[in-house]
C-alpha cells in the first residue's frame, strides 16, 4: 500500500475539475502555442516590472527584507535586484517581489484587481537564474503564471475581493507556482501536488494596504510559490483538487463560488491580449490615475497655475473612492493612495514621478495648500456603472475652479497607458532608466535593457541577472 | 515627515483595540503572572511534544522538507529534530512543527480544535536556541504562544471553523509570533507590527487534511511566526491594528464575527488550567480516540476476540462523523481519520500505538475483515448536544455485537488523557520513548528527559536541542 502518494478527499457529489484544467493547462503549453501578440505585451511588463524592481529595491521594506535574507545565508544561486548579492531562489523571490510591488509601478489587472507581474516575473527570474533557464523559457512560464493568476482572480469575483482578500498575496502564489513549475518541467500530477502546497501557503488581506506588508505579500507568493514547486519536485504532496475540494480555495478564499469562471477563456485569449494589462506611468495607486492625468491635461491645455485655483473636485467611480481613503497622508507610502496628494502635487509640479513622493515634496506648503482645496466624492453618475466598471475603471470626473470664476471639466475614464494605448519602448526605457538610475551603473542599466528587449533570444537568464544585481 | 513608521488605515467607527489588547497582554506578562497549575500542564505538553517532533522526523513528509532546508543552507544556529544537522531558525521550525504536528499526535485543543503546542512549540525551541535562551524564558514564551493561538481560535468560532480554516495553520502563525516576540523582547508596538506581519502570512484550509501539506501548515506558522518577529524588530511594519481592521483578519478569515471573544478570559484563567489541553495516547485524529477506547475498553473486559465479532457500531457527534471520512483509507494518513480503521485495528491487536499503522497491518486481513464490520453514523443522542459539546467532545456510543447474539456497549464522552485525568511523568515518559527509539540515541533520550522536566531551571535550551538534534 502506497502511504506517501497524495490523496483526493472523497466527496459526494461531482465537482468539475477545475484544478486539474489549471495544471493540465500549464502543463501542456509550449511557447509555439503563444500568439504573438501575447509575447509582445508580456515583453513590455516584463521589461517594465525588471525597472521598476530595481527603483523599488531601495525602499525601506525591501531593505530590511534583504538585510534579513542576508544574515539568514544559504546556497547564493539567484540574484536580490539591487542589493549586490545572491540567495536561495525562494528569498531572493520573496525580496525582489516586495521590491518590484513598494512603489505600486508595476503592471496592473484593472479586470481582476491584481498586480500580476509582481509576484511572477520574480519567481520565473529568480528559479529562471538559479537554474540557468533561457529567456524563452523563463517568459513562457511568466506568460503562463500571469494567465493562471488572472484567471484564479476572475474566478472568485466579487466575493472574493469585497471580502478583504489580496490578490497579490492569494491568487500570485497558484501564478508563481505555475510559472516555476512550467520552468521545472513539472508533469501534471505534481504540478497539482504544488498547488496544494500553494493552498496551503495562500495568504494576504488588503488591511496591510498602506504599510510595507502590503508589498512584502507579492513576494512572499513569488517566494511561496517556488517553494512549493521545488517541494513537489522531490515528491511531497498537496490536495491535487485543491480549488474545488470540500474545504478547500473557493470555499474559504472564494466565500463558496463555483469556480468555474477560472476555465472561462482560459489561454483564450491570453490574458495579455484581452482584457490586458495597464502599465503604470504613475507612481501611485492606480486609482489616482485618472484624477493626475486629467489635472496634467487641464494644467497643460489651459496654463493653470497653482495660485489660481480655487478648489479642484474629483467624481470617481466606488472602486476609487474605496481604495483612497488616505485625505491627509502621513507619509510616502499613504501618500500613493490619496487622491488629494497626488491631484495637488501633479498640479503643483506639472508631473508626477518618483520625486513628487520625496519627502520636502509632502511637506511642501504649495502642495499642502493645494490639497486643501481637493474634494473627492463617488459620482451618481460613474457610479450607476457599477462598483469598478469596464467603461471607466478608475473613472474621475475633474473640475478645477478658478479663482477667477473660470471652471474646467475633464472626463477621464482611463488612465494612459491603458491595453488599447501601450507605451513604446521608449517611453518605458525612460521610465527603466529613471528607476534604475543610481541604483545600478549606467551602463549595465543599457546592457540589460537590450537584453530584455531581445528577452526570448537570451540564452541564460543568469547573464541578466547579473547585471541587475547591482 | 517619517514615511517608515506604521500606518493606522482610516476608520469611521470606533473598534474595540483588540490587537493592541493581545500584544499589551503578551508585553506584559512576566514568568511569575503564571499560576503554577499552567507552568505544570505547559511543562507535560511541552515534554510530549518534543518526544513527538522526534518520532514525526522521520516521516515522509519531514523528510522532504528537512532535505530542502538542508539544500537551501544557511547560518546554522537551530537544530532540526532528528536530522543532524542545523539551520536558521525559522526553517528549523518549520521542520520541526511539521514532524511533531505529522503523526497527529500532540496535544489538542478541543474547544478551539487547534493544535498549539505542534507550533508555538518548535517555534519558542528554535529561536530559544538560537538565541541561547534560558528554559524559563522558552516555557514563558510558549505558555503565552498558547494563550494567543487559542484566544483567536475562540474569537472566530463558528465561522472560521465551519468555513474550512485550519487553526494550526492560520491562528498558530499569531501564537508563534507572540512567543518568538516573547522571546525577543519586543515592546507592544513592535510585536503589533509582528502581528501584521503575521496576518499577512497567516495560511491553512482544511483540505490539506490527509496529504503532507496538513501538518506543513503547523510548521509553516512556526516559520512565519519567527519571520515576522525578527522582521518586526528590524523595523518592519505591518498594520497594527491586524484583527479588527476593515480587510482585517476577522472580516476575512473571521467572517465578519467582532472577535470580542479573544479578550474574554485571556489569561483569566489560563488555556492550560482551563478549558485545557488533551495530550494524546493514540497517534490518530483526536475525533477517533473514544471509539478506539470504547474497544480497548469492552475488548479487555470481555474478553473480545476478532473472530467472535459480528458489528460494531459507532454513533458518534456530528464533529466527529464530518472529520473521519476515510471510510476505507487507501494509507497511513487516512487510516488515522479512518473511525473504521482505527475500532478494527485496536480490537485485532488491543492496543493502538504507532505500530498499528505499519504498511502491512493497514493490509491485514484481520483489520481489513473487521473494518467491514464497523459501521459509523451521527448519534441522534449525541447530536442533540450540539456540534462539538463540551460535555461529550468527539463522543461516541460504541456498540459490539457478537455471532452469539452478546451485545456490549459504552458510552465514551471523552478520550483518556482529558484535562480532567492528564497522564503522569511515567505514561508520558513511556510515549516519549516509543517516539524517540530509534532516532536518538537511548542516553540521549533519557538526558533530553530529564532537562525537560526540569525545564524552567535550564540555563541554556541549546544544550537540549543538541541532544535532539540526532
Amino acid at each position: 500500500m502506497d502511504t506517501s502518494a497524495a490523496v483526493t478527499k472523497p466527496t459526494t457529489t461531482e465537482k468539475p475539475a477545475i484544478t486539474a484544467a489549471l495544471t493540465d493547462f500549464v502543463a501542456r503549453t509550449g511557447f509555439d502555442d503563444i500568439p504573438s501578440e501575447a509575447i509582445h505585451r508580456a515583453k513590455l511588463s516584463f521589461f517594465d516590472a525588471v525597472g521598476v524592481a530595481i527603483g523599488g529595491s531601495t525602499e525601506p521594506g525591501p531593505r530590511i527584507l534583504a538585510r534579513f535574507v542576508r544574515e539568514s545565508g544559504g546556497a547564493a544561486t539567484a540574484s536580490v535586484i539591487g542589493h549586490g548579492f545572491k540567495a536561495t531562489p525562494q528569498y531572493a523571490a520573496w525580496v525582489n517581489g516586495t521590491s518590484t510591488d513598494v512603489n505600486g509601478w508595476a503592471d496592473f489587472s484593472v479586470a481582476h484587481m491584481n498586480h500580476p507581474t509582481a509576484s511572477i516575473c520574480p519567481a520565473a527570474l529568480a528559479l529562471g537564474e538559479a537554474r540557468h533557464a533561457t529567456g524563452k523559457d523563463v517568459l513562457l512560464a511568466y506568460i503562463l503564471g500571469v494567465e493562471i493568476s488572472n484567471k484564479i482572480a476572475q474566478g472568485v469575483k466579487p466575493g472574493f475581493h469585497i471580502k478583504g482578500w489580496h490578490a497579490l498575496g492569494v491568487c500570485n502564489t497558484f501564478g508563481a507556482a505555475a510559472a516555476a513549475g512550467k520552468l521545472l518541467g513539472l508533469d501534471h500530477e505534481r504540478l497539482a501536488n504544488a498547488f496544494g502546497i500553494a493552498g496551503a501557503e495562500a495568504s494576504g488581506i488588503k488591511a496591510s494596504m498602506v504599510t510595507m506588508t502590503k508589498s512584502y505579500v507579492a513576494g512572499g507568493s513569488a517566494r511561496d510559490g517556488i517553494t512549493a514547486v521545488v517541494l513537489a519536485q522531490m515528491g511531497f504532496t498537496g490536495p491535487q483538487d485543491v480549488m474545488e475540494a470540500r474545504d478547500g480555495f473557493l470555499q474559504t478564499f472564494g466565500d463558496g463560488v463555483d469556480g468555474r469562471r477560472m476555465l472561462e477563456r482560459l489561454g483564450e485569449p491570453f490574458e495579455f491580449v484581452s482584457p490586458g494589462l495597464t502599465l503604470k506611468s504613475y507612481p501611485s495607486c492606480t486609482h489616482t490615475h485618472t484624477g493626475i492625468h486629467a489635472a496634467l491635461e487641464l494644467k497643460r491645455e489651459h496654463n493653470i497655475r497653482a495660485e489660481d485655483i480655487e478648489s479642484i473636485e474629483c467624481a470617481v467611480t466606488p472602486v476609487v473612492n474605496d481604495f483612497l481613503q488616505w485625505h491627509e497622508p502621513r507619509g510616502r507610502v499613504e501618500a500613493k493612495f490619496s487622491m488629494e496628494f497626488c491631484v495637488a502635487s501633479a498640479l503643483a509640479e506639472g508631473k508626477l514621478d518618483m520625486d513628487n513622493f520625496a519627502d520636502e515634496k509632502l511637506a511642501s506648503p504649495v502642495v499642502r495648500g493645494l490639497m486643501r482645496r481637493v474634494t473627492m466624492n463617488v459620482s451618481p453618475e460613474l457610479a450607476r456603472l457599477g462598483y469598478n466598471p469596464d467603461a471607466a475603471p478608475s473613472g474621475c470626473i475633474l473640475t478645477i475652479r478658478l479663482k477667477d470664476g473660470t471652471e474646467h471639466v475633464r472626463h477621464q475614464y482611463k488612465g494612459p497607458w491603458e491595453p488599447e494605448t501601450p507605451p513604446g519602448w521608449d517611453a518605458l526605457g525612460a521610465k527603466f532608466r529613471s528607476c534604475a538610475r543610481g541604483v545600478i551603473q549606467a551602463e549595465r542599466i543599457e546592457r540589460a535593457m537590450t537584453l530584455l528587449r531581445d528577452l526570448e533570444r537570451l540564452d541564460d537568464v543568469s547573464r541578466l541577472m547579473d547585471l541587475v544585481c547591482g
